[in-house]
């Protein structure tokens, strides 16, 4: 089962606010509304949000009443405009919705059902092109795992996190495909708890062995030796190979190196921001107290108590071993290496 | 309003697990339901459960139905056991134990009466010291605290950590009550949330200025430039320097090292364990793992699910700026200056 589907004229989502303890899907036709999903995190991940922001611009065109292409031109942009603004530090959002108004933009197509028709194609293309990345990211990454390796993994990479498969958790699953016998050690990644809510369930679903732990336990982990390796995802990558990623991930890169372990971000193309040259420009999302002071219904801080509740946080290269894309593993020098495999991508794109 | 004291033949607690919804004390008759309330963590934090032990030695005695002084001596070597088992890590609790058995071993009464009471008043010693000791550290403590600091704080060694005025956050308190505008970060402290439930609160009913994070969050902040220092307490310390401190220590003081940040432990000499030779020595407490899979009521990973929950970690003493103790802050070479204050500490002791 996908994270993200088109049926039927709507956009259909697994609600991952409610997992392990329920799998339901719930559907949009309004492009606002999956806007709206995004911001609510009834999904994320940096690829699956890139998958919905393609639904909805097509979404967009669907709804669109424009008499014209400039009238339906600009419904789209304003949709981009809103859909952009759901999630600001994950680029795939934007890089999706970009991809879709381009094309229109670009087609000499005159009826414009035609247009919707072929946005609504690139969508499901994207989509498609989203697995079929992620089994590649797979397969680059496993090569990276040690055999039997401990592996220490940050917030939800999984299949969830993207149309199928996964980035991160991708890697880990391809490793075990191959027989390398993995165990995984499941940051529950506060203040959301992705890690214990979405990742557990997708790799108990899966068979692979792993324990899911307080993010405060992962430094003593690996000081006692139990960790080889650190791999997580990326929401963004700028040019120089700093990455933003969960809160929390700076923290494990750190640890990682001040214990001789190597740490790696798998990170689609499509999640690689040539146009942002390093960490410091990428905007960091504040998200609401409420998420810190409630677990559910459960309050576990005074009334009113002020917080601070960055969702992102940025990795500086220096501590990245190594940045897993569809294309081969980037090492540093980084600005070399990024280019090259987004450049790879993106003619593998127009090839297909 | 103290976190523990006797009251007509009782041990009267404030319960630390209904805070900050609900202010409830409650009383024991009995040195097990101490022990057990230990393990509960009905009370917790080094200090108070090294005072919670001298009571119930205490209470142990009057309990004891024994017709000679042998016999009530073999009873509360009975209750040692008892007590010194409920928290492993923390050597408070055995430091108290042994304090009070040691005070009955040497006391010439033949009354057991006399030897009853003369327990009760060393119980009420104890205590009415962790208080004066508490405010010699924050003293000490708060020399090094830089003015207007932003302090970043891990799990709770306030109030209710001690007796009363807190160790870590004792220190915070004295730099406050100097006139230091300090600022707090609360880290929340996962898995049982003692920053978000009880630092929080403590710091909001003393007006000192704080914001609650995520654990997550803390290496951000660092990173950022919004932290000048980290100050944490101590469950054991030992010989050499290294630092068993609540789970998620061991990442702070790394992460303080990384962005060129003084990390200290606040410890009173009773924590400084000088028979453990390193922090390799020091036994780490696994919990029960729904700690993690649950908040109160609410489930929040898989049914089933693997868990490794650690409660403390080790801090290798090369990342400890300093450790402040009672009889000042205590820098490198630790295996000098933590023997000089333990033997300064115990001289106070027996002067008094």
């Amino acid at each position: 089962m996908r994270t993200i589907w088109w049926d039927n004229g709507q956009v259909m989502l697994i609600d991952q606010r409610i997992l392990p303890l329920e799998l339901a899907v719930v559907s949009y036709s309004d492009y606002r509304e999956v806007a709206h999903a995004i911001t609510d995190m009834v999904i994320r991940g940096a690829p699956a949000i890139g998958a919905a922001g393609g639904f909805a611009m097509a979404l967009a065109a669907q709804q669109s009443g424009a008499a014209n292409r400039d009238a339906l031109l600009a419904d789209l942009a304003q949709a981009k405009q809103v859909l952009d603004a759901a999630r600001p530090t994950a680029v795939n959002l934007t890089w999706a919705t970009h991809r879709l108004l381009d094309l229109a933009q670009h087609l000499v197509l005159a009826n414009l059902d035609d247009i919707r028709s072929a946005l609504l194609a690139e969508a499901q293309r994207l989509a498609d092109q989203d697995v079929e990345i992620n089994r590649r990211m797979g397969a680059n990454g496993a090569a990276v795992v040690p055999h039997g390796a401990n592996i220490l993994h940050h917030c939800n990479t999984g299949s969830l996190a993207a149309v199928d498969y996964g980035t991160a958790l991708g890697v880990v699953r391809a490793a075990w495909e191959q027989g390398n016998p993995v165990h995984v050690w499941v940051n529950e990644t506060r203040p959301r708890l992705q890690g214990a809510r979405l990742t557990a369930w997708e790799l108990m679903e899966a068979g692979i062995p792993m324990h899911l732990i307080a993010d405060n336990a992962a430094g003593h982990l690996m000081r006692a030796g139990k960790v080889d390796v650190v791999i997580f995802g990326a929401d963004r990558v700028a040019a120089n190979g700093d990455v933003a990623n969960k809160i929390g991930s700076y923290k494990l890169a750190v640890l990682a190196r001040e214990n001789g372990l190597p740490c790696y971000s798998v990170a689609p193309a499509s999640t690689i921001d040539l146009d942002t040259a390093t960490g410091d420009d990428i905007p960091i999302e504040e998200r609401d107290s409420q998420e810190v002071t409630h677990i559910d219904c459960v309050q576990i801080a005074p009334d009113g108590v002020p917080v601070y509740n960055p969702a992102f946080d940025v990795t500086p290269h220096r501590y990245i071993t190594g940045i897993v894309t569809e294309e081969g593993v980037c090492y540093p020098p980084f600005e070399v290496s990024l280019r090259r495999a987004k450049e790879a991508a993106e003619a593998r794109i127009r090839g297909s």
